[in-house]
């Protein structure tokens, strides 16, 4: 079974919104969730991680949960390698469609001392 | 009755977050809304306007909802004058807490041609 699990895993794609189908309200309604938020701003301070590192933040059906609404609202990419999922942010083409986002909410982020130790223990 | 309606107009001073107690969270689901973008660009551009200003946006009830989680998110300040209640931009503790937030969600508000048209036909 864990066979099965491991084809099928490979074979998914995920669905993402292309560059210009990413939406502000998406965006916005993605990032107002401060373990989206630390789950982003560890992303950005990485390049890619797998979803399982960030399980110090919070229980695998809430995470699992939280990375699928960054990904329908185009903030990072999902690629799934066999069981994995490894998570990386759109930084280039969220910078190009709303300039200076990313970075604000980022930098807003790093100032709040819960979520700046969620990131440090990562 | 409407005179009592005015005397307890004249006397509520809405509470607002102070400055300090504006939180990140709060302001991006305040914005997350297209409605709210549009108020608050409307507002940005204008410096302050009366509530019943923005009723070409949505219902009277639906206004009061959204001006009233922009002021409690600290995005707006909203000043009771009589029977109208006049809204203005939070611009200086906002640019302060959280820096190129809010001009970075007000270009990606410009940029939607039909809350753009929203604020033109204000």
């Amino acid at each position: 079974m864990g066979g099965i699990a491991y084809l099928v895993g490979m074979s998914k794609a995920l669905p993402h919104p292309g560059p210009e189908a990413i939406d502000l309200s998406a965006v916005l309604d993605a990032l107002r969730d401060p373990i989206r938020r630390a789950i982003v701003l560890m992303v950005a301070e990485e390049g890619e991680r797998r979803c399982s590192s960030f399980l110090h933040c919070t229980t695998k059906t809430n995470l699992t949960y939280h990375v699928a609404r960054l990904r329908e609202a185009g903030v990072v990419r999902v690629r799934v390698e066999g069981p994995a999922r490894i998570v990386s942010l759109r930084r280039a083409e969220l910078d190009a469609r709303f300039p200076g986002l990313l970075d604000a909410v980022l930098a807003g982020t790093r100032q709040d001392p819960p979520l700046a130790r969620l990131v440090e223990t990562a």
